[in-house]
C-alpha cells in the first residue's frame, strides 16, 4: 500500500495521509511546484527543500521534445539530471499536446501532433508515454488522456471519455508489462474525464477504479468552468473513488480552489500560479496577493508577509524586491517565486495540521476571509 | 591602519594583506563581484558568501538614479537594503556618466549629464558624490574622476588628469568634513588617471599620495589600450604608491590580466566578466573557458570543472546546464554566474596562497598555460 490515510475531518471529506515513494514520503494534502523543463523556474532543488516542498512535477511533453529521451536516459533519469532527489510526478503530456501543439489528430492509436518547437510530426500513444515516463523515472506517472475543451458538447466529451478509458487500459497493461529502468519503483495514476457531466464522470471513475491504479486524478477541470461545477464533480468523485488511494486535482489552483478541494477529499495539487505569478512580481501572503511592482511599496521596508518566517521574509523587504523588479533584476523574479512556493507549501501544510487538529473548516473560513480582504 | 601587509613575493611585486573594514576583514589579493543595482545579478548574498566572496561592488550612478538616495537613506544604507552584511565598495559614478549618459558637460564644478533612464538633467560634483556614498554607506568610497577615452590625445588627458586631482582634493576635504551616517567607518580611495603617459600617471599618483587616501586605484585602464601598456603603468605606479596602502585596479579583468596585475603589486579587482559572461552561458574553469550553450555538451554529464568542488560542480552537469540554457531557463544563467564567481574567487584566493608559499610565479605560469590551452 503506497498511501496510508492518517486522519479524516468529521465535518467534511478533508483527510490527511502519507504517500510513500521510492524517493521519500509525502505528507498530504500537498501542493506540487511545477518544474516543466526539469527546472522549477529560477529556483534550485535545495531551495525547494528549504521551502519544504515534498514533491515536484515535470512535464513529459516538454522533456520529450527537449532534451529528449536519449539524453534523459543517459543521465539516468530526471532525478540525477536536475539534482532533485525527492519524489517526482510527471504528467502524460496529453494536456500540452492540446494546448501547445498544432495540427493534432486524435485516433484510436494515439495523438499525432506537430512539435511547437521545430514543427516535426510526433505521436504520443498510451504505450510510448509510459515508456517515456520510465525513461524520466518519475515516481508517479500519468497515462495519456484527452482533455477536451470546456466548450466541447456532451457527445464529444462522452466519446472522448470512452477513448481516454481505452487508453488508460492500454497504459495500465503496458505499465504492468514493463519495469522501472532505475533502482526505484514507479506508480501509475488514472485520470478521470467527463467534463462537468456527472454521469460521464461516474462512468469514467468506475472504469478506472476497475483498472486498479495507484491513485486517481481528476483531469479536465479548471479549464473555464465555474468553480461550483468543479466542486460538484469533486463531491461526486469522492463517493466513487476508493478511500485508500490518493486523489489528485490536476492544474489547480488558487488558494481558495485548493482549500475547497481539500474539503472535498483531494490530496494532491499542482499549479503554475506560484512560479508564473512570481515571475510577474505578484506574491502571495497570508493577508492576500500583492503586486510588488507597484510604486506603493517603494518605501515599504516591511517583509512581504510580516511574521511568516520563510527565507524571503526573513531577509528582504518589499522595497528591495520592488526595486529589483523595477530595474529588471532577475533576483526580483526569483524572490517572488520563492515567496509563492513557500506560501503554497504553507497552505497545504497548514491545512494538513488543521485537519489533524479537527479545526480545518474554521481555519479555512478565517484564512479565506483574511486572504480575500487582503492587499491585492 | 586599515591595511596590513602580510607577505611579499621575493621575485615580483606580488603581495598579500588584510584590508579591515567595519563589515569584516578582506584577505588580498581579492576579486570583487559587481552588483551594479544592489544585486549581483541572479545571485543572493548568502550564495556570494558560500562562494567565499569577501567584498562586493555596487555602482553609485545606478543607485543614485534608482532607487535614489531618498529610499537608500530610509533603508539605512545599501547593506541592510540588499541584505549584504560584508564589505561593500562603491565606484564614484564617474565612469558610468561617461559610458552611459548623454549630453554630459564637464566643468570645474563637476559633470552635468542627462540620465539614461528618464532624460532628466543631473549633476555630479566631488562633494555630492561623497554625500551619495555616505548615504549608500559603502565601506570603501571612490571620488569623482574623469575617465578619458583611450583615444583622447595627450593634451586632453593632461588637463583631465589635473581636473581629476582638483576633484580628488575637494572629495578628500568633503570626506573629512562629513561623517558616516550609519554605525560603521568609511574609507575613501584616490583614483590615478593619466592614460598610458608615464609622466602624467606619475604626476597623478604623487598628487594623490600627498592627499593621503586610504587606498589607491588605478583608473582609466582596460579601456582599449594594449595589455602591455597597462602593465607598464602598473609597474610605474608600484614605485610611486605607498607600500602600506591597498591598490585597486578598476574594472579588470580577465584571469590573465588579474594575475599579471597581482604580479605588479595590485591587491583588488572588480569586473563584470563573471556575471556578464555567465548570463551568456560562458563559464570559467581551471582548464579554460567553455560556452555551455554549445551542442557539444548536450550529452556531457561531467561537472563543469571536474574536482573543482564548488556548489555548481558538486550538483550539476554540463549537460543539465546546457539543457537549461538551450530551453531558456533562468536557472541556467544563474548557475553559470555562480560558477564564474566561484572561479574568480578561487583565482585570487589561490594567488594569495601561492604568494604566501613563495610559488606565485610558477603557479601563475602553469595555470595560464593550462587555462589558455583549454576548452574555449
Amino acid at each position: 500500500m503506497n498511501f496510508r490515510l492518517q486522519s479524516t475531518d468529521p465535518r467534511s471529506a478533508a483527510r490527511t495521509g502519507i504517500l510513500s515513494t521510492g524517493h521519500g514520503d509525502i505528507p498530504t494534502p500537498v501542493f506540487m511546484p511545477v518544474g516543466t523543463r526539469a527546472s522549477v523556474k529560477s529556483v534550485e532543488p535545495h531551495e525547494l527543500l528549504e521551502q519544504e516542498a515534498h514533491i515536484i512535477l515535470t512535464n513529459t511533453y516538454h522533456l520529450y521534445l527537449k532534451p529528449g529521451n536519449h539524453i534523459i536516459r543517459k543521465a539516468g533519469g530526471v532525478h540525477p539530471f536536475m539534482d532533485w532527489h525527492g519524489p517526482l510526478l510527471t504528467d502524460s503530456g496529453g494536456y500540452q499536446v492540446y494546448s501547445l501543439s498544432e495540427l493534432r489528430r486524435i485516433s484510436e492509436e494515439g495523438v499525432t501532433f506537430k512539435s511547437h518547437l521545430d514543427g516535426s510530426m510526433l505521436q504520443f500513444t498510451p504505450e510510448n508515454v509510459v515508456d517515456t515516463q520510465r525513461i524520466i523515472g518519475s515516481d508517479i506517472m500519468m497515462p495519456l488522456d484527452e482533455c477536451p475543451s470546456s466548450k466541447a458538447d456532451r457527445e464529444y466529451i462522452r466519446k472522448s471519455g470512452e477513448l481516454t478509458i481505452r487508453w488508460a487500459e492500454r497504459a495500465r497493461r503496458h505499465f504492468s508489462a514493463t519495469a522501472p529502468l532505475y533502482h526505484h519503483p514507479q506508480m501509475l495514476f488514472g485520470i478521470t474525464q467527463g467534463g462537468t457531466h456527472s454521469d460521464l464522470r461516474a462512468l469514467s471513475a468506475k472504469a478506472l477504479v476497475d483498472l486498479d491504479f495507484d491513485g486517481y486524478a481528476t483531469g479536465g477541470m479548471a479549464v473555464g468552468e465555474p468553480a461550483e461545477e468543479m466542486y460538484r464533480i469533486l463531491e461526486l468523485s469522492h463517493t466513487l473513488l476508493p478511500e485508500h488511494k490518493p486523489r489528485y486535482l490536476m492544474g489547480v489552483g488558487t488558494p481558495e480552489n485548493i482549500l475547497n478541494a481539500i474539503e472535498r477529499g483531494i490530496d494532491m495539487f499542482d499549479c503554475v500560479i506560484p512560479t508564473r505569478e512570481g515571475r510577474n512580481g505578484r506574491v502571495y501572503t497570508r493577508k492576500g496577493k500583492m503586486n510588488l511592482r507597484s510604486a506603493k511599496y517603494a518605501e515599504d521596508f516591511s517583509p512581504v508577509d510580516e511574521g511568516f518566517g520563510n527565507h524571503v521574509c526573513k531577509h528582504y523587504s518589499r522595497a528591495y524586491i520592488r526595486h529589483l523588479l523595477n530595474v529588471g533584476e532577475i533576483l526580483g523574479l526569483k524572490l517572488c517565486t520563492l515567496q509563492n512556493i513557500s506560501f503554497f507549501m504553507w497552505l497545504t501544510r497548514t491545512a494538513r495540521q488543521r485537519i489533524e487538529e479537527g479545526s480545518f473548516l474554521e481555519w479555512k473560513a478565517g484564512f479565506l476571509e483574511e486572504f480575500n480582504r487582503g492587499e491585492a
